[in-house]
């Protein structure tokens, strides 16, 4: 064979999209090809833009292409309001599914010692400076319930307790519109042993 | 809400990608963004470049970045034989399965009058003149099974008969690994009246 064609290059380069093998990339790239030059011209020239100009918000550490994100800037959120989350992906989740007009502290990770991710490389210090200057009424705990997002949680919650501020976390129990013969057990003993007086 | 953040519009443009919605086309987007930027930047670098340069062969009407593809201009390639397929992706698929060495004819379609798909819009003229000016000594049809691959294969036949080509057509029946239990219908009726001696 002689060397690689661009059309190879390209299904080769859209491989590193995650969920994308070499059969859908093979797909893409054809489609992109055949029938959507216009949009394929329109993602590299964004993609690029993105790649080179996106970074992190100074204050809660989202992805943003400003200093400060959108969020932060905004003077109508609430500053009594401070979310702590995992990742982008859940201020975007929030943001869809709440009416939740407070501020956000993003982690990008969760407290695991064994990978070497410890309170500095979450921000942890940051966040402390902010308990410190700017303390929030209340701080909502929105990690994720698996054990690391468990000992996140239980880290953030000494934290705010040092700086006097009143701690929340989001409700876990059965989902909505879930069944209680086909959730796992461990959800279902968490939502009994944590039911709520009406 | 203030204008779309670049995310946003990142978002939004990766779904121009076929069989990507918008949960996917955030997941790709904050996975380029936290964990491979390289990746990005390379994609963003190779759509480009292949969207600006990538035309059709002037003699197979395949994909290619050159004037004649790799195929084509390939000496090696046996000239006596002609595969006509629909589209650059049977290309790849017979390059790979098979041990074919001979040259290509892409359709870029099938005959479909209803959707103003005519012998033109296929490069039946150019692929007459061909048949003219270096007849094959073989020309295999590989459209695909269905109704409109199939009125396209009978005209191909016709065509390659008025200038005196032999022809061949791919066999159909009952996939490898497959069971007749689960085959269609027409599928079986198919493989049983092609039976071949043995």
């Amino acid at each position: 064979m002689s060397s690689e064609s661009l059309l190879e290059q390209l299904i080769q380069s859209l491989r590193c999209l995650p969920g994308v093998g070499p059969k859908s990339a093979q797909r893409m790239a054809l489609h992109l090809l055949e029938r959507d030059r216009d949009g394929g011209n329109h993602l590299s020239t964004v993609l690029e833009e993105a790649m080179e100009r996106i970074g992190r918000c100074g204050i809660c550490r989202n992805l943003t292409e400003q200093e400060i994100c959108q969020i932060c800037a905004n003077d109508q959120r609430d500053k009594t309001l401070l979310c702590i989350v995992e990742s982008p992906s859940d201020v975007i989740a929030i943001e869809q599914a709440t009416g939740y007009r407070g501020r956000y502290f993003v982690l990008l990770g969760r407290l695991s010692p064994l990978d070497g991710i410890g309170p500095a490389e979450l921000g942890l210090e940051q966040l402390g400076e902010q308990l410190n200057k700017q303390p929030p009424g209340e701080m909502i705990i929105a990690t994720n319930p698996t054990v690391e997002g468990e000992a996140t949680a239980y880290y953030l919650q000494r934290m705010a307790q040092k700086h006097g501020v009143m701690v929340s976390r989001i409700a876990h129990g059965v989902p909505l519109g879930g069944e209680l013969e086909f959730t796992d057990q461990s959800t279902i003993a968490h939502a009994f042993s944590s039911r709520l007086t009406v």
